[in-house]
């Protein structure tokens, strides 16, 4: 469609225009006129003019596309309340940019990285954002290779390198069984994500260690899926145990799970929090529209998501490090958490 | 970093690979070990070579991008079950045909307009999904005169001359409504959502000419903005009124307004169903987790969005037509709705 021997120069004499101006309207940003940026769309049509989007890239300080692949399964992913308000904090500092995403579902973590390095060579991204990290995790090594800008969005001692922003999952995890050992709970479990990601690894190990600390023997863990159906079986599975034997406390690595296991006492009679106490984690808004209200752990997603924005610009911009945690989430009590009855 | 000197032929040479492999590397297609493409990655690198994103598009039978602009708030977007299923139907698809989505918040439905026209101008997009139409879209005339492959998610009433997917939403509140008046409501609510949107209008509509054919003089409509916040406000404002008046069900236009008017009915001291019957829309698996159950309009939300990626890859590879309604919600009867006591 483009005809090599036109060039913005025609384009912006034919609308009578800047080049700048020419520019300003291909790269959607704001100090035109609807009229002017009108004039200026039909002066390139007329002439079949269009930008070169390689050129753009090369000449470009400017960023207009960040990547992020996610490798969890389609169905899940829209499950959980957390990565859409992550996604939606992104959205909001990215469209301060007039910056778009370019989202992508993967299968595993090395489709991803060979999805990163076909991006970045192709000049799709100008940064990505890095989620879900897994021990050994094989983007560590080509992003930095290639020299991506990025965040990665998990503890250093996963992310290697990059520049890192993560929730201070095992202090939080600490603070929750502290709190419930103080109610005077022995008996409490804690209902975990999938196995595989790092940050689950963490939370379970400083579960163990919270538990060791203060003497629990009664401690337990179980691995999910983070679905609430996976949620609603290792509930009832725990809750299942004698008596004697039950736990009296349940913490939930999300609050979709913590909904769900809320659902099973009730169906198997038990009193929320006289019977057994319940904790969520992430607060979405979830929490305060159950009966009795999930006590829950609680960090700002969107404004986490938002900041790990604003850190990957900073990144695209030249500033160094920068790892740091944000948003350790904090114990809200409510109504499902109380001392043992 | 790219030398204008060096083509696909010399990386290919260095790799000792055929220009087909080179390409199905960097287009990140499969049928190439790891090995191999490590290899041509390794020889592109040594070269300088990257290929040129705006000849492979002009090229280009294959589709790697297309783009979805939401104009809602990020916040509210963030808190929507709806979007994250239908954006992880969307994926599930594209994934298939290794696909990106590239997203954007925008803040009117002008500038999406805008975007959209830059998006195709720049080559940054093989073809568009359009959602949240108005009456009088901006979208449509922009995005017919620039030929932009689109699928529209909206009746065709709304979506002008492009190929439209939708829910008959009419159909699925007249059945809600019928439904509630077979088990003798006669005072019911409807809490909607956004009035700009033409869906809403529609569903309004529907209740309206619904209320009149079985004539229900106690039906109104409340309009909200999605949120759990602005339904539990208006479930609080419905169920104050004096019993007489009182309504005696209430539909929701979404799960997670139901969720929170369950929580209002029991902060009232209401007991659902007995005193008031609720019915949530989408049927996300929160409906299933809270106590009672929800009763609920239900679509596969998933399904819908896969539906609409499939049908814009029909439109891409020159199908025409198409526009059809899909996945008309149903009821689904739970522990939320009875006869009134």
């Amino acid at each position: 469609m483009t005809s090599p021997r036109v060039t913005i120069k025609d384009v912006a004499a034919r609308a009578g225009v800047s080049k700048g101006a020419v520019s300003l309207a291909f790269n959607h940003k704001p100090g035109l006129s609807e009229a002017t940026r009108d004039r200026i769309f039909r002066a390139a049509r007329d002439l079949g003019w269009a930008p070169d989007p390689a050129a753009r890239t090369l000449a470009g300080s400017r960023v207009d596309v960040v990547g992020l692949a996610v490798c969890r399964p389609a169905r899940l992913l829209g499950l959980e309340p957390f990565y859409m308000e992550f996604v939606s904090g992104v959205e909001s500092v990215l469209t301060e940019h007039s910056c778009s995403l370019l989202l992508r579902l993967v299968r595993t973590v090395e489709e991803e990285a060979g999805l990163l390095e076909s991006w970045w060579r192709a000049r799709r991204i100008g940064g990505a954002i890095l989620v879900d990290f897994r021990a050994d995790d094989p983007r560590v090594e080509p992003v930095r290779r290639l020299r991506i800008p990025a965040v990665a969005v998990g503890h250093p001692s996963l992310t290697g390198s990059l520049t890192s922003v993560w929730t201070d999952d095992a202090s939080a995890v600490g603070e929750a069984v502290r709190y419930l050992a103080a109610l005077g709970h022995r008996r409490i479990a804690r209902v975990g994500g999938a196995a595989a990601l790092g940050h689950t690894a963490i939370r379970t190990a400083a579960f163990d260690e919270a538990a060791r600390t203060l003497g629990l023997a009664g401690a337990r863990q179980v691995a999910t899926d983070f679905s609430g159906d996976a949620g609603a079986r290792a509930t009832r599975s725990l809750l299942t145990a004698p008596p004697g034997d039950r736990p009296t406390a349940v913490v939930y690595d999300n609050d979709i799970m913590a909904v769900a296991g809320l659902a099973v006492a009730a169906e198997m009679g038990l009193r929320v929090p006289a019977d057994v106490s319940l904790l969520a984690w992430d607060d979405s808004q979830l929490c305060r529209l159950t009966r009795p209200t999930l006590s829950a752990m609680s960090h700002d997603v969107h404004g986490f998501g938002a900041e790990v924005a604003r850190t990957l610009f900073g990144v695209i911009g030249g500033e160094g490090g920068g790892s740091r945690p944000v948003a350790t989430p904090v114990l809200v009590p409510r109504g499902s958490t109380a001392p043992p009855g």
